[in-house]
């Protein structure tokens, strides 16, 4: 057991009834349920690397519980690479560094890049909401995390896998888990978000004078590069030294000002980026998808003008679509790579309502994203020809079998009240009610939206 | 009172004791006191743009309590726009496109881009997690938000307006608030993230013959183009029916396939970017800032193994900080703007404390986050001539006088649980508790990490 009761730092050593080693999320959920019938505290373990002792369990005390260390490192498979829908699912225990090939066999870029990701785990970073060098672009943990399934204290086991990358349907519980270190809940699986692989990257050492200076360049450089920025590290001249003196060799640079010693400050900059010669590029890709049959044609703007005709095509269809025909509105999500298939079944749905019900389908599709409305004809007194709840059911009810979102911008408001409770896992709904109620015991908070705090009927926490 | 009581769609239209126009925080809370006192619900509206009557009051009910709404638009203004923080802080209600010409105004951009940005407003932006057509290449209003100030339904105001890119102190209360639509707080106030404002812009409209290739076309933008799409928009044949009927003009493209007509489906692509050509601008940026004096020296790797190398020096600190003395480590985090007057502080500090401390200091510039990490001599005996505690309460003293944060990415685990309680803002201790309370109630999940649900000791909620 000693591995696992000892932090990475060497800084803490705790105390442990057993370490247990689940293999499913099923036998997370049975330690979670056999802790708890003996009041015992659970401590979720993934790489051990953590910083500041989060993963070891505390030593003996009087007041705490006795405790058991809940190792997540069987549990360590890639499940699945979307390339287009640029994501990647794993579990909670796979290894930070196998998640960044399996993204790069695919063509694609899982952006955090830390020290110890050779052994800390998918979980255990986003349980600590890792950081690293490529923050300053992509974000942290948290902005990659698309998904997660969690097991809580109650042994209600929480699932979002659904890989959306826009999901406004109720209370959006991971990010709580996220950056929790574990005293909420255990992340047993998650499905993240991948950027295109870098095709261009340059590097480059710069001596400063000062973190006044430091802070110039970084002001130049995002003039001059912006977006393309994806490292920015600040090292003072102890540093360089200290780790020149462990690795051997010489210091990159020497600074003018400190009479040709290691310089005061260094700055490591990395830029990198997929594109350059955008009209060109975009020309090339839309003519290579033309020969390919994928593209039947295209056009690129000739003017301003012409790119605003363009874009006022777009933006204008809310106002085209009030001043038309009532429609039925609806705001979904489903993954980037089921929208297709989405579609067809939507449309097969609303033809068995009835033949007479027509689509005005636009939306975000590179988030997976559309307005899926549908205008219901009137007949001859102006009655519609099939119930509004109809309409929405149907769509709502393909949006459930792809693991959709009935919301991907818009929200539940009060339009989406009873098809939120319709159709979002009791799980979820239990755990949205008992924030609410944790917040606003009272219910004052814009009353009879999204939620109430009133306990769910016909659900009753598992342990 | 009506415009207020009535949703942009015209699909609800609510009943309320009064409207209530706030013009500070303290009048925020001021007003939760009041509805609590005489048990009535609070409908915060910000535009009141929303397309789920989420904003807009209910009916009369005899079940719910009366209601007031509770207008954030007199809350207007843009504060500060900081651009190499690339941060921009507003009230809540501050229109989302007054924010974006303050970006732009500072050479920024404000990413997100939706329909109604004219007359919502910075609060319904976050409270409803707006996405938009930018959200693919930037996330939605999550994404952006790096700070909120929020009133909860017991009078607590909640700050964590420090406008951090990285902080890993206790639970991120925030991610609750975003997208709960008004029904777990009142955000009145948020620090939101800026882009680098893009050079170059291309769009294009592309038919295709279904939504598959429309997907197809996706994937091969993405890999020509990756990074720079900033938009990738789907339009069913008869969206664009109706939009050309509403505009006039023409279709910008005909489809072969529908035999001249209006293509069945069409693609509308932005890319965008300020790179390109990225060795030469490197080498550009870094002479320029040389020239202005910025930049004492420079190298970029001239071989593979070179640019190993680079990286090597970076990543060996832990390493080689490990063989060498031991230091006391911190992991801070502060305003990008901050860093250098940080430094001067933090190291004056320390010098009050004992001249014989010395320190290592790196770490992720461009998130102003630091590991500033003290080494601590020691006298012939072997024993440290300053205490750990000593040095760690120094530093983290200047974090907090700088609104820092004590973990930027390592996380309180056990290592800072003292330095959280003594540090971290009363409110935001109590909000942690409640979570870990509604989620955790008996304390078995990673006990003595982070923060119990114990209630706080001599504090009490405001109302």
């Amino acid at each position: 057991m000693a591995p696992y009761l000892k932090d990475w730092r060497g800084r803490y050593e705790g105390v442990a009834l057993a370490v247990v080693r689940p293999g499913s999320t099923e036998e997370v959920r049975a330690t979670v349920a056999w802790a708890r019938a003996h009041s015992v505290g659970i401590v979720p373990q993934g790489g051990n690397t953590g910083l500041a002792g989060g993963a070891t369990p505390t030593s003996d005390s009087p007041d705490g519980p006795a405790q058991i260390v809940l190792s997540l490192t069987r549990m360590a498979r890639v499940r699945k690479v979307d390339r287009v829908a640029m994501t990647l699912e794993a579990e909670a225990g796979c290894i930070v560094e196998h998640a960044k090939q399996a993204a790069v066999e695919a063509g694609r870029f899982l952006p955090i890049s830390f020290g110890a990701q050779g052994s800390a785990t998918i979980g255990g970073m986003i349980a600590t909401n890792a950081g690293g060098i490529n923050a300053l672009r992509y974000g942290t943990a948290r902005q990659l995390v698309l998904g997660l399934e969690a097991v809580l204290a109650d042994g209600t086991v929480v699932r979002g896998l659904g890989g959306l990358r826009k999901d406004n349907a109720g209370y959006d519980w991971k990010q709580l888990l996220i950056g929790s270190e574990g005293t909420l809940g255990i992340v047993t699986a998650a499905v993240l978000r991948l950027a295109p692989l870098p095709a261009e990257r340059e590097l480059a050492f710069a001596a400063v004078a000062s973190p006044e200076r430091a802070l110039a360049l970084l002001e130049r450089c995002q003039d001059a590069m912006g977006d393309a920025i994806s490292a920015f590290e600040l090292m003072s001249g102890p540093t360089m030294e200290i780790v020149v003196g462990h690795l051997g060799g010489r210091a990159p640079l020497a600074s003018p000002a400190s009479g040709g010693g290691p310089a005061d400050w260094l700055v490591l900059i990395e830029v990198a980026d997929s594109a350059g010669r955008l009209r060109g590029r975009l020309e090339g890709a839309l003519a290579d998808a033309a020969d390919a049959g994928v593209v039947l044609d295209a056009a690129l703007p000739e003017s301003a003008e012409q790119t605003r005709r363009f874009w006022t095509l777009r933006e204008s269809v809310g106002e085209a679509e009030r001043r038309g025909e009532r429609s039925v509105k609806h705001d979904v999500a489903v993954r980037v790579s089921d929208v297709p298939a989405f579609i067809r079944d939507a449309e097969a749905a609303l033809a068995r309502l009835s033949p007479a019900l027509r689509t005005i389908v636009f939306g975000h599709l590179g988030d997976g994203n559309l307005h899926f409305n549908v205008v219901v004809p009137r007949n001859g007194t102006g009655a519609a020809s099939v119930a509004d709840e109809a309409v929405t059911r149907a769509v709502h009810d393909v949006v459930a079998r792809f693991g959709g979102s009935i919301t991907a911008e818009h929200g539940i408001g009060q339009y989406r009240t009873g098809e939120l409770l319709r159709l979002k896992a009791p799980e979820e709904l239990a755990l949205m009610r008992r924030l609410k109620r944790a917040l606003d015991p009272e219910g004052l908070l814009n009353p009879g939206k999204v939620i109430s705090g009133e306990p769910p009927s016909g659900w009753s926490p598992p342990l």
